[in-house]
């Protein structure tokens, strides 16, 4: 059977949308190979804040994920946010992506994030060993691009505008949300 | 129905085991409240011992964690290590824990490990504010005690010689695994 998704199915926000809502081991038989490696930083970029709007859509905290192949630009793990969804403390965006990965080597991967790392996810991401770091928006929270630049690892900031607004909505809307997200339900009580 | 463990069951590792292998939410019919009471410091880090057997037994990393409120001193959270088990890259015995207890205040609970955490464990056990940390082993690694007390947490250290022993016969074994659990698959590509 042939993938639906091929070398010439044009890149569109509603095809990177199929591709975020899919299950990653499902991938390799909807997406041809080739699709992939057109697809540019920004295309993956969108593709995690498409994961932070479909978190979002479920009542979640709107941050998503994508780890990429650096040879092959093919994905091997993504993810979004899942403390509301999944009760889960501490399942951001990036070590929601990196919980969908497995137990690969990291640090022939880019992991995009829709936001900026807390102090978690950058752990996680210079004891993982990454390649590279991409970064969709440090307008709204940052602080932790030089402490993963210092272990070595590649930081690039490439800030998406649909991913800015639909965080500071979020935020308007839920900040309490927010702030257990980030500092736990401790913080809210004091 | 009556609870099969009960204020008057002597505590024994049988019995603690019994506890350890239980579904938390599974806790409140099986186990009185009056049972935990009566439990040490010593017996949590026994039960995070028998989790990191359990652990063990399934062919994976054998470090557990337990979570205790500190006044109720019931189970809110338990979980060890599922490296191997789950294919997951950073799944702890700390973040096992943790991710198992949900979305709780933490900074009314005391985490019991039974390895000394990991630059991701003390980072997560810091941005939930947990009011304490005891830790089961410091003679196999350390290093971290220091950073989570410079951010107002309690640390005791509490060695338990069954899990110490443990931790070294399965780090003999499998010293890949161990490498790959601390620094990931980078670390044993390199």
């Amino acid at each position: 059977m042939s993938v639906f998704i091929t070398q010439d199915t044009p890149v569109s926000d509603a095809v990177l949308n199929v591709i975020a809502h899919l299950p990653t081991p499902s991938l390799a038989a909807t997406v041809s190979p080739a699709f992939f490696q057109k697809l540019s930083d920004a295309d993956f970029m969108r593709m995690a804040v498409l994961l932070a709007q479909k978190g979002y859509d479920e009542g979640g905290c709107p941050i998503g994920g994508v780890v990429v192949d650096n040879v092959s630009r093919q994905i091997l793990g993504k993810g979004h946010n899942t403390l509301v969804q999944e009760n889960h403390p501490y399942n951001h965006g990036e070590t929601s992506a990196i919980r969908d990965a497995g137990r690969i080597d990291f640090s022939k991967t880019t992991i995009f994030t829709t936001l900026s790392p807390c102090d978690v996810c950058a752990t996680l991401i210079y004891m993982r060993q990454f390649a590279r770091v991409v970064v969709g928006n440090v307008t709204s929270a940052s602080g932790n691009e030089d402490l993963i630049r210092s272990k070595g690892i590649e930081v690039d900031i490439l800030e998406d505008p649909v991913g800015i607004d639909l965080y500071s909505k979020y935020r308007s809307e839920k900040p309490e949300q927010d702030i257990e997200d980030w500092k736990g339900l401790a913080a809210l009580h004091k």
